[in-house]
């Protein structure tokens, strides 16, 4: 089957998934019977480019990368604004991949409701409007038989959506602890080497690992909005980010993370979640894990995730030192997954 | 749908499923329109009940646990053996559950061809089909547009095929590195802590994680056959466990262990493969990893596996303290997954 995809963000992780399409091309073609055409790309700075024909995806990925304009590869009139890009590309699939806005998830909700009631399939990396509309996106894709897909929102894309939805069925979540926020665990890390927290913390800054604001990761903020996604998501929560109690790293100093090492023992920022009665508690912390703890040993921006289950007890996925193109992926094995359960006719 | 089981061999494993198919019934049928009816077990001692109205499984798990014949279940002619019996209940699905053959994988891979010619799904936990003939039984179900699943083979249950085949579509698997035999990594955790490895071992077999030849386990052999079955399934290659090499653990001492643990490592069996030209090179050998590396971590009976990949780089998942329930699982894992690909219409 042919699926024509609308990307609405170019920026890192947008090139990096279209590097991935070119890359796999006649793999998705070969073994699921799956052709794409890019039909529409809009970037941060509204350049926009709708081509119904197809976009030369090669070539806007040069153009991109040169910091030029997309509007040269436009076809019709001039589109003003996202959702006017959505309503006018005529995709099957569109991919949200603009900036997280952690106050309130907007406009990528918005942007991807347009998408939903125009009947597109959606798949995001953004994590904003799973932590804050989940619930309310979730019942639209469902209204309209269409998909919502969310791999890459979090650890790097590791699968751990996949891997409860396809690989654990008829199984309950009951609780989960992991280290999902690659920024203090990094740091952490450092420190355990002697570093202050302002120079690992500058050191992840000038690896490109921080978020733009790097008191969203210290202070715990990143993890519990991805703790919130894995509650709503997993254990069929009903919570919002500032529901999850947090604490940062911020008061760890380098001298109490060295004297953990000393007795056998690592700072890690924690995120959990355990049901309560008919609810779920979410919690972020830092925590002083003894060297027996698997989680323990995870080191610089690994991820990892256990996972309490009432089938398969604990599962444990780690993806290790995950970079752009696991987030990439992630967006790719959505879409094999939308051409899989919607499309399947086609294979 | 209604699928019709038959479940050939009635040990630990298939008492287990049993159970745990009970346990579950209301879930597969509200979650996955499934429902199930048993028409036939059969136990190593050559009882054998088929009744194509259904067998009454709680019954038939307390004789099973009373140590009773199953006999006065059965409806019909005397079935005589195992083949007899495939043939003669009408089963949808035959779960393969006799013991291990190491040194052919007969007379399960038999019992698998006869069900697949019959039209049946199989479905199994028997390592010895899959590390001997596992291209043969591939073919065989795909020309009979069957299933073939055995998720239960490996791990303790912890769904590795799945993870492979359903979450990281698209993903070529360029080698791996894992800890895969319980008991080696049960006596060499206690070997940590002073005892030697003929009272490690005798611990094992007092908590039932040995198999009945404990060789089996020590000299390396079931991590040999399980890494032929991954190399196979997982890299495309056509190994078996003979042409693994391999090493045990027999020549380890205490003391070896102990001064290890000092310098801040710790043995491990480690079972590795890597691509080398067109073909695959597989390895079962003790390693003496540092402490940085998250396979030296693994205590006790847990399992954990290292997938590399060219998509999603190194990918983790580890199984804790697994046990029978994780590979009962297993098989009800592949039962849905049956249900799911097969038999759609029924959904």
């Amino acid at each position: 089957m042919a699926l024509r995809l609308a990307l609405l963000g170019f920026g890192n992780v947008g090139q990096a998934f279209a590097r991935l399409l070119l890359e796999k091309r006649e793999t998705l073609q070969r073994d699921y019977g799956l052709t794409w055409t890019v039909v529409g790309i809009a970037t941060a700075r509204h350049s926009i480019a709708c081509d119904q024909a197809g976009l030369d995806l090669h070539r806007a990925l040069l153009a991109a990368r040169a910091g030029d304009s997309l509007a040269p590869f436009h076809q019709g009139p001039a589109l003003s604004n996202s959702l006017a890009f959505i309503q006018a590309c005529d995709a099957d699939v569109l991919f949200e991949l603009t900036p997280l806005n952690a106050e309130s998830g907007q406009p990528a909700i918005t942007h991807m409701q347009t998408g939903l009631r125009k009947g597109q399939h959606v798949i995001t990396a953004n994590k904003g409007p799973i932590a804050f509309a989940y619930r309310a996106l979730r019942d639209l894709a469902k209204g309209q038989e269409r998909a919502l897909r969310f791999e890459g929102t979090l650890l790097d894309g590791a699968p751990v959506f996949s891997l409860v939805s396809q690989v654990l069925p008829a199984s309950r979540v009951l609780g989960f602890r992991g280290i999902v926020n690659s920024t203090t665990n990094f740091i952490l890390s450092r420190m355990e080497e002697g570093l202050s927290m302002t120079d690992a913390l500058r050191e992840a800054q000038s690896l490109g690992i921080t978020e733009a604001d790097t008191d969203y990761d210290v202070d715990g903020w990143d993890a519990a909005v991805k703790t919130a996604i894995l509650i709503n998501v997993l254990m069929g929560g009903d919570v919002t980010p500032s529901s999850i109690q947090r604490s940062g790293i911020r008061a760890i100093t380098t001298r109490a993370v060295m004297d953990a090492v000393r007795i056998d023992r690592r700072f890690k920022l924690l995120a959990q979640a355990t049901q309560q009665g008919s609810g779920v508690v979410g919690m972020v912390a830092p925590a002083m894990l003894p060297t027996t703890d698997p989680l323990a040993h995870l080191r610089g921006t690994s991820n990892a995730l256990t996972l309490i289950t009432d089938t398969m007890g604990e599962l444990t996925i780690v993806e290790s030192n995950p970079g752009l193109a696991q987030t990439a992926y992630a967006l790719l094995s959505d879409l094999i997954y939308v051409a899989r359960e919607h499309h399947p006719a086609g294979l």
